[in-house]
């Protein structure tokens, strides 16, 4: 087999076969093939497109391209939940203890932040003494006592989708719903889970900007998972602005506790809400989707996810006390009101935008190698169809680096359009695909 | 200006500007845009296509990517002839002192041959002493005083188109006609000729298989050299079985004299004639096709012609001799007769099977690297449309190397077709192509 001759026949609009997939694949990721012939594949896939079965195949060689983690030690059904990313995405740091606290075993690997997306290990850091590194030994035992561990994702998984997502940023090949699917998937499917749950954004401040895009890469994914035999739901909710109030990693955290409170904001408890019933589900500890929000709520108002998450910071190493008392974490030196400059109804809030202003102040990376400022950040005073008169305080920036803030803080006025008109607040959860089904709401 | 860009606008089949295309081509060449990156903007271009005028600007970018020959202190209007490569085409060693004899100033420069086809240089070489190596004044005082020279392509010339096709050869993006259109101009450009006349090949033996191919590849060509205000004309020319009867270094140089001595074989005298009569139409020469042809042919029956090829090898410090003694030509040591091994009429010589059969003669080389046996090779008694019977010789294979001979001759027998019914010769010339009109023939 010679990869010239896989080149040739994408580039003839030909279906690859699987033993052609596996060839290319293979051999990338342990250097065989240079980068000009995979760059060349790419752009003939990008532009002539895989079918469901060439995206599955894809998925799984780079799945194999790496260690495939075994999680069969753990007892029961393991749900795992990927959000494509978002500005103030702290779900998961609620969603796990809440769907643990029901009796569904979580075993998470996640990611750091990069651009204007937070990252979950970042979030968790926040808490002194938290620790994202575990042997697998402990990661196993960690969920079979505790229902809970999240990780990091080793460097061992999917060697070639490193390898290849970065020759596709180079190569303008990324924006293609097979690469982006498989690339997404290989990973999700090498962290060992049975059951995958997809929290798809769609918007402004997600990496698909329109609603087809979302379905089409839920569908995608949805597709890739059930074809390697993991029962696979996609939700597409939005992300046109940003989620809850908090953008930042402390202030973040003290989102998702306020939420296991009871206190959480609007939009952050449906989510968690849908995306843990559907978990429930999934995992097999609800027998549907209203037994599985009635587990949920309970959890929430009876304190036994508070409790999930103090046993789940405790046994990696953090102070639980932060669940109590906020000025534990990590504070920023200046809290900083931002006001309105007119009055009207909110009609839009850039998500993209917010989380750029917060990665000035220091809360995200810019490059890979950026050390975090874990305090810095915003908080929301309002969100879209509020109104608000001219001074009205519209956010409140949190920061130690001020000689950012005004640069950060005219990134942040500019994202917000302000109309005479009441808008009608956008949904939060536009669909649901399934193997058989796709769901618009 | 970003690559990235670049590659983004050709992926989304957007038209790319000249300023554009002059930076990828020029970054390249200087080694400041990265191999991944063009073979992922080529297989675009591949894919995508591009238009008249894009392919006049790679043209011009990979022309000016290297030293751009001046050839302005040679009198006269120079017309260059360009061969897209056959098997059995000496077109260049009859044809320049044809041209010369009339009065048309020829200065060419010329390349070595490759896989199944031959190239003019190592033809030229045949001829002992005769040097293809001259520094710039002597070639133009040569031109200016015989009115012909020829020599190696030098390596300084369009640096881009080599760097680029070794990219497009192992990333599966050659067969395109933009791509082939500018890599073969822009060298005939950059060599600094007036006017161009191309003899686009087709049929089994040449790189353009079909006939729609063929045209549309003059076209392009043509469309090339007048968008760069050259006169340019285009000829599609059959290579469906081999040219003449010769297939060989020493034995088509012996071809080519016979044919200026008036004893060519017919389907090469016509093309002779006929790329002769343009050719001086083009230079200025002749007012018209019909004055060109009646003095091509007056040069051949005066001797004229013979005396040209004389004075051109003895300039170049070959033997003139030659011309009238062909065994101070490289000779093999071995002619064996090969017999046919069926009666009937030759409805198929696939000139490909033929040129390779020649190759592993030692005619031509495989790779780069090879070194060739001018002597071998082999002489057609048949062509296509003969009536042979069962042992009738078909040809004589030329050779030094035995141990080669079983396989050369599987091959040249297999490239024979035999059948019961008279086959209609096929055309040699097939049309012409010029700026304002196609014409089939």
């Amino acid at each position: 087999m010679r990869v010239y001759d896989i080149i040739r026949k994408k580039r003839d609009q030909q279906k690859l076969s699987k033993a052609e997939i596996d060839f290319f694949v293979e051999k990338y990721s342990i250097g065989e093939i240079p980068d000009y012939q995979v760059a060349a594949l790419l752009m003939a896939i990008y532009i002539n497109k895989m079918d469901k079965e060439e995206t599955v195949y894809l998925t799984e060689a780079m799945m194999n391209s790496g260690e495939v983690i075994d999680l069969s030690d753990i007892d029961g059904i393991k749900v795992d939940k990927h959000s494509t990313g978002g500005v103030g995405d702290k779900t998961t740091i609620a969603l796990a203890p809440l769907v643990a606290a029901c009796g569904a075993p979580v075993a998470k690997m996640s990611g750091r932040g990069l651009g204007h997306t937070g990252g979950t290990l970042d979030k968790l850091e926040a808490i002194p003494g938290f620790s994202i590194e575990m042997d697998s030994k402990k990661f196993i035992d960690s969920v079979n006592e505790h229902k809970i561990a999240v990780c990091g994702q080793t460097a061992s998984i999917a060697v070639a989708d490193k390898k290849m997502y970065a020759l596709r940023d180079v190569t303008a090949t990324v924006d293609n719903i097979s690469l982006i699917a498989a690339s997404i998937m290989c990973k999700k499917l090498a962290s060992g889970a049975n059951a995958i749950l997809l929290d798809v954004k769609t918007g402004d401040g997600a990496f698909m900007k329109t609603l087809d895009d979302s379905f089409e890469l839920a569908k995608a994914m949805v597709d890739i998972g059930c074809g390697m035999d993991r029962e696979t739901i996609g939700m597409i909710t939005d992300m046109d602005e940003p989620l809850g109030f908090a953008v930042g990693n402390s202030l973040e955290v003290i989102e998702a506790i306020e939420t296991l409170k009871g206190n959480g904001p609007k939009d952050f408890v449906l989510l968690c809400e849908t995306l843990g019933s559907y978990m429930l589900v999934l995992a097999k500890v609800a027998k549907d989707f209203d037994e599985g929000l009635n587990m949920i709520r309970e959890a929430i108002t009876s304190g036994k996810a508070l409790e999930k998450l103090r046993v789940f910071i405790e046994n990696q190493g953090g102070d639980k006390n932060v669940v109590d008392d906020y000025t534990l974490l990590p504070q920023a030196s200046k809290i900083i009101p931002i006001k309105s400059n007119k009055s009207g109804y909110i009609s839009k809030i850039e998500a993209e935008e917010v989380g750029i202003s917060a990665m000035i102040l220091g809360a995200g990376r810019e490059t890979k190698d950026d050390i975090l400022d874990l305090s810095a950040g915003i908080v929301l005073e309002k969100k879209v169809g509020d109104y608000v008169n001219e001074g009205d305080i519209l956010a409140y920036m949190h920061l130690n680096k001020e000689e950012k803030f005004e640069q950060a803080k005219e990134r942040f006025i500019n994202a917000y359009s302000i109309a005479e008109e009441k808008i009608e607040p956008k949904k939060l959860i536009y669909g649901v695909v399934t193997k058989d089904e796709v769901k618009k709401f």
